[in-house]
């Protein structure tokens, strides 16, 4: 029987949710809890990567079980999962899925916000980096504009992966304010796959448009050029959030 | 001059408000901060206390200097001290007030928000305690209400404090859910003052009412005692915040 996991959580002081020798990460955090309470080995599969201090608000992601689990059995292991696991981590819903669904191979979508504070907010330490000065989000919207259809993103991806091609299509790019709390900032993008790094080399590019450092044009430029030097350093892991993962409905069963 | 600040911090890292011997208080950071910019020892005098690791989204304090700064240079200020404080802390607002203003004595009310999650949630850690199993936040609202007007608080207050009197006029204290994020929920106390640990005490009891281990007759008869060790136990510090300072207009400059 193949299961979905819909996980949130605060990566802070992890190193990324990929198993690591070393390090302690997600993935490895919540297979170990799933360990214990089910006492045999389960592997987990993720709709994809984050990185070291990246957070999620929604990861998805499957595992099999040779029990099939009833929907009081599922409410419940997703409580002792969460009393066994880390304040950090947190399981939102398990549910059963066809047995062919995949975390990785089936999603369509992924969506990603970064937050920023123009304002020091001592409660969104970690959560939103600070950026000192003035901000022109108008130009960051415009130069975002030039972001969505389907393009080579190699001028945003971390050099030497081992990717076949960089093409995504991104769908939304776009920043605003939040509502209620003053100086905090979301950028919202989403698209078909991410290249490594990518949201944090887009919006440490957009930066730059914000601060009057490069026009709407250069930005343009910088995705034509398909060339990581060309672009803005990476801004703070610890302003992102993966916070959306699309399927389609036929796999889900929900 | 004296001068009122609004300041605002994660009192996750320092054992409270007061300065220490040993351990670092935010009290000592701030004033740390003044000498450095204004090449000159600074005292400041607050509002109140706040216990280690409790938090403030309003804390006021006043200081004296010698000289007066125009608009512009107080701006200034506040712009330079927030570079030099650590991220946990920020100063919002910095203002002249009549030379006799004391932002302890001078203050009328005092607010504090208590902030729980009945949803583990991996963003709310350290900012609002998960609490597991269900809550009664009607019980909890009709016990609550026995605590508006003036009555001798000992029941909630640390033993052994140098205070003369026991009494405080309680003028809210109240539950509400946060309208945004499923499984949050907010005590608001509003009092001329508060006794040590109050806060943290009355919250704890009312826990033991939400899970109906007491009633609301039982809740009264606890306030009644004059007796700590009739109340529940104090929650815990990281879910606490000192959220408003009320002085009156006339001494204030605004």
């Amino acid at each position: 029987m193949r299961y979905f996991l819909d996980i949130t959580y605060d990566g802070t002081a992890y190193h990324g949710w990929q198993k690591q020798p070393q390090d302690t990460s997600v993935e490895e955090t919540i297979e170990r809890a799933f360990g214990i309470y089910l006492r045999s080995q389960v592997n987990i599969t993720a709709a994809g990567r984050t990185d070291t201090g990246v957070h999620a608000r929604q990861m998805i992601a499957h595992f099999d079980f040779h029990d099939s689990f009833s929907d009081t059995e599922l409410r419940d292991l997703t409580h002792r999962l969460n009393a066994l696991l880390p304040n950090d981590i947190s399981i939102q819903r398990i549910w059963q899925v066809n047995e062919n669904a995949h975390a990785r191979f089936d999603a369509t979508s992924r969506t990603y916000e970064y937050w920023l504070t123009t304002r020091k907010n001592p409660f969104l330490q970690g959560k939103a980096p600070w950026i000192k000065g003035t901000l022109d989000f108008d130009a960051m919207n415009k130069a975002a504009a030039h972001l969505i259809g389907t393009n080579d993103f190699t001028s945003f991806s971390k050099l030497h992966t081992d990717t076949k091609n960089n093409i995504c299509t991104i769908t939304k790019a776009q920043w605003s304010a939040h509502q209620d709390i003053e100086g905090l900032h979301l950028f919202t993008i989403s698209a078909n796959r991410f290249l490594r790094n990518m949201v944090r080399a887009i919006v440490g590019t957009l930066l730059l448009v914000g601060r009057h450092k490069i026009g709407e044009n250069e930005f343009q430029t910088i995705i034509n050029g398909k060339d990581r030097a060309l672009a803005g350093t990476s801004a703070d892991a610890c302003g992102l959030y993966l916070t959306h993962v699309e399927y389609p409905k036929t796999i889900l069963k929900e």
